[in-house]
């Protein structure tokens, strides 16, 4: 897979093949550091990374024992933060330092934000005293902002230049970004005023303005934005990179699209696992403690609001006494209820995430939910009805189940699309505590409804 | 936002903001097309789209019949298909075919794909000859597949080529890509070797073999990978274009970041809308019918599960009938054992998508989540027991609660690993059906360890 291989229409997923684990895993067991280094070498640093989190950690210890000197920055930055720390703190402080100097500030700054403060110090002394301040500045903005995404390795060329200096400039530069896609042209102040794509600057004449050729598509961000918002901003716009600047306007990064692209794959993760109840910080590598501890405090929430439920049941103790029946079909009542919560939460969550959601349609889309809901409600409330009219020989009792489950559904609706637009409002965010509320609102709702309405119309 | 503006620490999101879609509503109230027009123009063409979706249909039309000959192609390409539909079906056919002929070919496509059979002839007559080839060859590949994704608007070189001619070629080359990060080379046949970033050729003496400076990062699909495949490993090897070939290994197209990350995001919705239950291809603009029909069929099968697990209540509607507390009880272990299923199966989904969770480490993963399901068992059990003894004054109930969740947490965790892994080798998304699956498993447990204890233990 490397630079001289041919691209013989190899399978996409076989970077990292099962019998090139088990390989590795021989030589490790053989203590065959020349096999292992043959093996592990041609792998593209993500791939390595990949392997080392998914052998099991006395595999692991092996591993690292007998190629740490190999592992390099690259590694380093795709490994995951549970396996990277330790790994890092058995390193050699020479092998750490060399594996550092080599990445961009981005990578360096991603790979140290999480380090517990002397593992911070340790990786920032073996940096170069330019790349550690940069470093160090970096640092001082905050956590998942632009200014700790962005890289400070950029082209910045006076705005009033043409393509024939730019292009001089360029080909005498020694000290270039690894790779880079654009020139950012700034005023003598040093603030951004567009950007050039290399595509472009190539096909001009040399007596061409650089202002000519400026992209329609340019859009700063700002150091204290989101990287969240960041992401959003590139996938919205189809940008490719975008110039940082900082609370003065000053050009002070640039952020290109393989980091926003990470950075979306993240956020998604977040949802999902914040949306199911999951730590987001979790990972497949955690410990048995870890998980148990990350995975509790929903557990905890589910059990008060489980809780509640039950006391809604337990006011009907005596009705569920008179007719046990109603004990058999009330779970089907908030399980649907439930479900049906769950589908406009998530579509909810998922339409304020991509803007979609706004004031401007909210009052619409809810109606439209809660017309759903109805529909819904009515229609599977009636299946359900006949249903248990059948099985219980009792008409009246489908009669409650059916209108029990219309209220539930709309309900349903209504908490589904009410509570993430809230939360919103409140700065809180809705994949994060949405969950909870709306299968509170659709159990009490759904046993207070189906109970309720037996005890009056049934008994 | 143009590129004349200068970047005045603007708010990220307010590309778009509620005030200027007032504005928009009011001109075209006032039927004023030629304010309408000046508050359109600033804004990208993926806010022309935002807003176009936001308003309400009637809006819409109205917008349409005012400024509908000013939508261009870009315009089109940004917007929700359930819209884009009908706005064709409305665009003059002059309007649409000069729409159509600025977009680049994977665009022309993403436009046509989902279009009927009717609509599609009226594009595609609109292109001129070749580019209708190229659309019409790009549709023969399957949906979803990279011949989908690509574009066929490339910078390729012969592989022993210097930097010297590449640049005069690039010079003087009227035909250029809009947007092109790399040159491509490749052999007498037209296979691919490799590229070179742009930067690199740019900084280099023109008589460097261009061979000397491909990436290490080389990779290419092929026509018929799966453009989820393709977005993967754009994100995992960092990708910023990749060269796709055909099933002889022939250049056929490129495939470009930007192109990648939408399908990324377009993947994330698909598995977080699946996992609730949402057909996927929902859209907020969906009318009242399409959405309820979207919904209903998860419903069903909900249902299906729900009643299966009251017909386990059944089995114990006598044992209930003796000791009422068990009714107001049983949800709350169905309840965790839900809870706790739905946690260890996202992480299990999303680790099998992150490709994480892999025959490697399944064994190992699965003990985790069963280990961490027993601890969380006992400890909520224990608490659960303690509250129950003291609520309905029986301690033995506590016991009994204690053990049913205890069962209940150790399956859910069984379920919420085994079935996701299980439905992937079978080749089905295990977002989509692991849902319904894994909740059937806890409620089923849940219900029959509960009152099944207590028929034994307290009767």
């Amino acid at each position: 897979m490397q630079t001289e291989t041919p691209p013989e229409n190899e399978d996409l997923s076989d970077g990292l093949d099962q019998e090139r684990i088990q390989s590795v895993i021989e030589a490790v067991d053989a203590q065959d550091a020349e096999q292992l280094s043959e093996l592990l070498e041609p792998l593209h640093a993500a791939d390595v990374a990949d392997l080392i989190e998914q052998i099991s950690p006395p595999e692991r210890m092996a591993l690292v024992e007998l190629w740490g000197e190999e592992i390099n920055g690259e590694i380093l930055s795709e490994l995951d933060e549970s396996i990277r720390e330790p790994l890092i703190e058995a390193l050699p402080a020479e092998v750490l330092a060399e594996a550092i100097r080599e990445l961009d500030s981005d990578d360096v700054v991603d790979l140290v934000e999480d380090l517990e403060h002397e593992q911070q110090s340790r990786i920032l002394e073996a940096l170069e005293a330019t790349d550690r301040i940069g470093v160090e500045s970096a640092l001082s903005y905050p956590e998942y902002s632009a200014g700790r995404l962005m890289q400070r390795e950029l082209v910045a060329l006076p705005e009033d230049w043409s393509v024939g200096q730019a292009i001089d400039y360029v080909r005498n530069n020694e000290e270039l970004p690894d790779q880079f896609y654009h020139v950012i042209l700034v005023s003598p102040a040093m603030k951004p005023a567009g950007y050039v794509a290399l595509g472009r600057l190539l096909s001009s004449r040399r007596d061409t303005a650089l202002s000519d050729l400026m992209e329609p598509s340019f859009r700063t961000v700002t150091v204290t934005d989101e990287e969240s918002e960041v992401a959003y901003l590139f996938n919205h716009y189809h940008l490719i990179s975008a110039p940082v600047v900082d609370e003065n306007g000053r050009l002070a990064g640039v952020i290109t699209i393989d980091d926003a692209m990470g950075v979306l794959d993240e956020e998604h993760e977040e949802d999902m696992l914040r949306m199911a109840g999951v730590d987001e910080d979790s990972s497949l590598t955690d410990t048995v403690f870890q998980t148990t501890k990350g995975r509790a405090l929903w557990l905890m929430v589910n059990l008060l609001t489980a809780i509640l439920a039950s006391m809604v049941i337990n006011l009907y103790a005596e009705t569920i006494d008179q007719m046990v029946a109603l004990a058999v079909l009330m779970p089907i009542v908030a399980s649907m209820g439930g479900n049906a919560g769950t589908q406009t939460m998530t579509v909810a969550v998922r339409a304020i995430a991509t803007r979609e959601l706004t004031p401007r349609n909210a009052i619409r889309v809810s109606w439209r939910e809660i017309t759903v809901g109805a529909i819904n409600g009515f229609g599977f409330g009636l299946i359900m009805a006949i249903i248990a009219a059948l099985w219980f020989g009792v008409p009246m009792l489908g009669a409650v189940i059916a209108l029990a489950m219309l209220f539930t559904l709309v309900a349903a609706a209504l908490g589904g699309i009410v509570i993430p637009i809230a939360l919103e409002r409140l700065n809180i965010d809705p994949a994060l505590a949405s969950g909870p509320f709306v299968t509170t609102i659709t159990d009490v709702v759904g046993f207070f409804a189906f109970l309720g309405l037996a005890s009056v119309l049934l008994l």
